[in-house]
């Protein structure tokens, strides 16, 4: 099988329907997304049981496989998960569509009127782990911006995505638009996706979704550009001006509310007169919410702190572990922060708006924010409706990208016989 | 000399000279910015003389080795050309900054405010031919918004563009800017350019500028993102509701004006209700003023018109010729223009909205125009003050190059201690 598999026939195939889709697409009415969107979600709700004995073939494969139990709950579906994809896609079909935004106009002496409109990207690649929800959404994000997708899952969740690929496709029939507008890779075959990491004549940008190992594959192999989100080692200073009651809340929620989430602070940095003043009780706080702190200097006196080695330093734990260390002012953190960070997002905790000020301004990781819980790194809390990945690049989309960082835009240039002298 | 060469040491101090400088730029006040440009407008002036003499060595040079009237013209630097230089840094001095402009800012119902402001790129890479003046203007560009810049200018102006260069430090240097803001790789051998090109840690993103085999081959080779202009294989379509007059006088200034530019015409299409009503006058336009009109069918009775190869549409002449066709409609120059175009630049000439409407909605050129000139396709022309180039592709940068679009952008977020439920 394997020895006669034609990856790059397959490629190419879904690549020219992709792109003839996606020349459809780009001036498809805005109702018509909308109606494929929320057709798909009825889709995916009457069709739950199929979906779900679909994912219980995924299940069996992947406990076959031994799994570890985190894998195995990432691809589970039940019929809760299956009814937050399906809010997912109404969010999606709510939102307003960027296509044909006029960003910006105005007028040149010559007499020329000069718009600036949003189109579609193109056809976009989404390579994913096991996450069976990302078909909807990868879908129906890349669909509301009038792009094409070509979907390749992970092996894992090979059925459970292709019972939800054929409710958006009932969606894009019912809609009357074009059904390659979303594809999904019907192959388990991993030559498919180095093929469609080449595929530079077929597709314009590839988003990976998945972890380190996934994500720096595709940045090594692609020659399609790509959206990588690498790693998030995100960082919350506390200031010597922080306002302590603050600082707790915000510390604690940014490391234990959830941990497996690139929003997780992994290093939390405490300003030396924030600890004169106040000592180590950021620390305690974590440490008696369960939290393991790799810790040096005099912050190794709280009980039930461990040493930190180096590499503990700029290191992302997703997990109930952090580092801290003690720095000299907001200076001492962002130097730190350069040096370790990875420009996922950073907060400072100050009622000082010049420290503040300086935090902004002097790094440059994709989300900064003041007083506010790094956990916050997310679409939909952005108010994006969804995301189809958070970008630490910063060549066209950075942060999360929602409906409008899938976009382009051309220029609209309108004149009266205009010529140029 | 060449054995002895380590271009990858080369770059790599470079680069990390360049990276510092940038992490100085990010937050460098917009005033010193604008000093160092007119400073470097200044010391242009100041010592053209000298410029002039190490132009007169790359003129030697270039004639030793044979180089074609053309190339040596754009090779060649005297007052006026350098009069044009200095304007060109005093107009990019002159515009706004566009760094820590805010993009759009919006609030939260979880009382989160959130700013998307814009931030420089990082460091670019500037791969360029003989033209001498780019390294002013790209220099220029990139220092506007808050970039550093590795120039590597053609080997035939090494001599002219090492005197510019010195006038452009010399202008950081009087703002206190590091001077590995702006720096020129000192070499004239060919592997600093692989290096650029693979050099991911050090560059952001690559401009070439250049004929098509510069950017092929960049486009081929580089690891590094970039920022690519192919052909301008620029149409204009004659409607059959197309007032005579104007379409007359905007398709003989869209290749006639200066033929060697990417937004000259290099194809007219002819509504066949245009020919109906009006003949082959437009081509009877083009004859008179010297154009060899390479046709088909009808268009070839007028005197003067050569028959055309099939590979005469979709061809880039830049030269006082061009391909022309009779079509039907405008779904027929829709059609012919997504077969043959190059997303550069297409003008319908017409009085009637609705086929001038579907012209924008159904094709997908960086620059779509109505009733004016293709050769209007440039920065300047646009209010972008300069341009880098033109970009064709549809990631991050899209038409005219100004600072605007050498910049990213980073979120804001502010709260009150705010934690996420």
């Amino acid at each position: 099988m394997s020895e006669q598999f034609d990856a790059k026939a397959l490629i190419d195939d879904l690549g020219t329907r992709a792109r003839a889709a996606a020349a459809e697409l780009a001036f498809a009415p805005a109702a018509a997304k909308e109606a494929a969107l929320t057709a798909a979600a009825e889709a995916v709700w009457a069709r739950r049981v199929e979906i779900m004995a679909a994912n219980g073939e995924d299940l069996a494969y992947g406990a076959n496989k031994g799994l570890s139990p985190a894998m195995m709950d990432r691809l589970a579906l039940d019929e809760g998960r299956i009814k937050a994809i399906v809010e997912g896609l109404r969010a999606v079909a709510a939102q307003p569509d960027p296509v044909g935004q006029v960003i910006s106009e105005w007028d040149r002496p010559t007499g020329l009127h000069i718009q600036r409109v949003r189109t579609p990207l193109g056809v976009i690649g989404v390579i994913y782990e096991s996450r069976p929800n990302v078909t909807a959404d990868a879908g129906a994000l890349c669909l509301k911006a009038g792009n094409a997708v070509i979907l390749r899952g992970g092996s894992e969740s090979f059925h459970s995505s292709r019972a939800i690929h054929a409710c958006m496709v009932e969606g894009l029939r019912a809609a009357g638009l074009p059904e390659a507008a979303i594809q999904l890779v019907p192959t388990r075959e991993r030559a498919a996706v180095a093929e469609m990491l080449r595929a530079v004549a077929h597709i314009d940008v590839i988003v990976p979704r998945g972890g380190k190992g996934l994500v720096g594959l595709v940045q090594a192999e692609a020659r399609v550009p790509v959206f990588a989100h690498l790693e998030g080692i995100c960082h919350v200073y506390a200031d010597g001006a922080a306002d302590l009651e603050k600082a707790r809340a915000v510390v604690l929620n940014a490391k234990t509310r959830r941990t497996g989430i690139c929003g997780a602070m992994e290093c939390l940095l405490i300003d030396r007169a924030f600890y004169a003043r106040h000592g180590a009780v950021l620390v305690e706080d974590l440490v008696k919410a369960g939290v393991e702190v790799r810790t040096e200097g005099d912050l190794l006196n709280v009980v039930g702190t461990v040493p930190a080695a180096p590499e503990d330093f700029g290191r992302e734990f997703l997990d109930m572990i952090c580092a801290a260390r003690i720095v000299d002012g907001v200076d001492g953190a962002i130097a730190h922060i350069r040096r370790y960070g990875s420009n996922h997002t950073e907060s400072i905790l100050t009622e000082d708006d010049a420290a503040a000020a300086r935090f902004f301004q002097r790094l440059d990781s994709a989300i900064l924010m003041r007083n506010a819980s790094t956990q916050f790194a997310d679409g939909g809390e952005f108010g994006m409706g969804a995301e189809i990945g958070i970008a630490t690049g910063k060549l066209h989309a950075r942060g999360p990208v929602g409906a409008e960082q899938l976009t382009s835009f051309k220029y609209l240039v309108t004149g009266d016989g205009t010529c140029r002298k």
